[in-house]
């Protein structure tokens, strides 16, 4: 790369930044890129450290000394986290979501990318800090939510699948009773997928008794991992008996009347969350 | 937001428009935001401009006059394409990814939602001119490849199923002969996914004979929607009969020997079209 102004410096700096979340960037690799003192980098990190954290995308970790380096930890401030929520609540307050069996219909949410990698940033932002190796799903409205997350953790994603038809080798299958319909099934993750003491976040779209999310616990432990959090895009209330007490909820469904169609949609209780972890 | 300097608008500009790839940005959003006039946003937009398509990362395309804006469209130069791709066939060519019936285990790249934005960015820049509406894919591993393009181009991604669990309204159906088993299957896609004169890509991780893509295509018929462009991250060669003749492919399977384990893994066509579409 050719020698760079300081104006040049920054935009690309940001760029290479926000491809690079939760790596460690040696001075010396923006220093070799743009033919800089490392001064200079140190002085155009302080810059964009200030924007970023000012604004809410995230913290800029910075490793002084000779071999210091610089990490981006993507953030949602509480501002950006409410409006995010807000939004979600309002979208998914249309009656017409309202399917059989207490389901709701969120595939046109699931299906907008940019949406899912905003909600992808603010799990990101509750989970900064708890060393995540793996984020875990079940086919298939969980996965964009997976690799959200993923993205913003650089972390990689595993799924589980509950079809037989895999060819990924050697699999490990357990069978576990979904909640809803009381009735056994199977579901299937590849050997490979996970290592023992990785520490793994469990994320679906939709929570109701949580028995596939359960499910997904319980074969974390086949695979001697750790689970650190379980986290949906939305609860619904009113059930009996929860198979999961601790979870990250994005938006919670308090009230369905499917013979009057009325819903209702409030903030789950990711807010609180995200409150607690603000520096 | 306060009054910044240039060097913090350069940032913060450079955030916004990673994030808004395909939107059209007014020079009225940067001057209300930054308090500073058109003519100075005007200024550091030219400072973005220059390095963003000196760096390949893509192009800015600025509409001059009082009402004018700027938009960010994502592209890859060739030499990060060509990087991209060799990466690929070094990490496809290992013989411990063959499995039973001619397939390849490529979950783990899959499950890399860095990678996967990396070849979300190579299609989104083939693809930049072609109005796309949507990315069209089928459960399960071609979902992270779709939101990755469907990411960069700003479009939403439809997920056809093969399972008749799905509760999301009315669904169109159609039957298909998978290539390799020969047998008839079931698709499915909810009715509310596309609407008529959509531009659709559709994608997938891997063809052999193409029969689950060609049933992704006669699908887009029942919808009146208009195929764009079809994309794999990796084709199979030696097949007898194709039933997709154009395509865009990322890595080729060129020969495979089970018995003696032996892989060769080369290059897609997906380069020729980078350095055609280069301005």
């Amino acid at each position: 790369m050719k020698k760079l102004k300081r104006s040049g410096r920054l935009v690309d700096m940001t760029y290479f930044l926000l491809q690079h979340p939760h790596e460690v960037i040696s001075l010396s690799h923006f220093s070799l890129r743009y033919h800089s003192a490392k001064s200079s980098i140190s002085e155009d990190l302080v810059i964009v450290k200030e924007i970023f954290e000012e604004e809410g995308y995230g913290s800029l970790l910075t490793i002084p000394g000779a071999s210091g380096g610089v990490t981006f930890i993507p953030r949602m401030n509480n501002k950006d986290a409410t409006e995010l929520v807000d939004k979600l609540i309002s979208q998914l307050s249309d009656p017409e979501r309202i399917l059989p069996g207490g389901y709701l219909y969120m595939m046109d949410l699931l299906g907008n990318p940019r949406l899912m990698h905003e909600i992808g940033r603010l799990f990101a932002s509750v989970l900064a800090d708890k060393q995540i190796d793996a984020v875990l799903t079940v086919a298939t409205k969980g996965i964009p939510l997976a690799y959200a997350v993923g993205h913003y953790l650089d972390v990689p994603v595993r799924i589980v699948r509950r079809d037989l038809r895999v060819m990924e080798g050697s699999m490990v299958s357990i069978n576990y009773v979904s909640g809803s319909s009381k009735r056994v099934q199977t579901m299937t993750l590849a050997r490979r997928s996970l290592t023992p003491g990785a520490r793994v976040f469990v994320i679906d779209d939709f929570m109701k008794v949580g028995g596939t999310l359960k499910g997904m616990v319980d074969l974390l432990e086949e695979f001697d991992a750790d689970l650190v959090a379980v986290g949906v895009l939305t609860e619904s209330v009113g059930v009996e008996e929860r198979l999961i007490e601790d979870y990250i909820s994005i938006t919670r469904l308090s009230e369905m009347n499917i013979r009057d169609r009325t819903i209702k949609i409030e903030a789950g209780n990711v807010l609180d969350k995200v409150e607690n972890q603000q520096p």
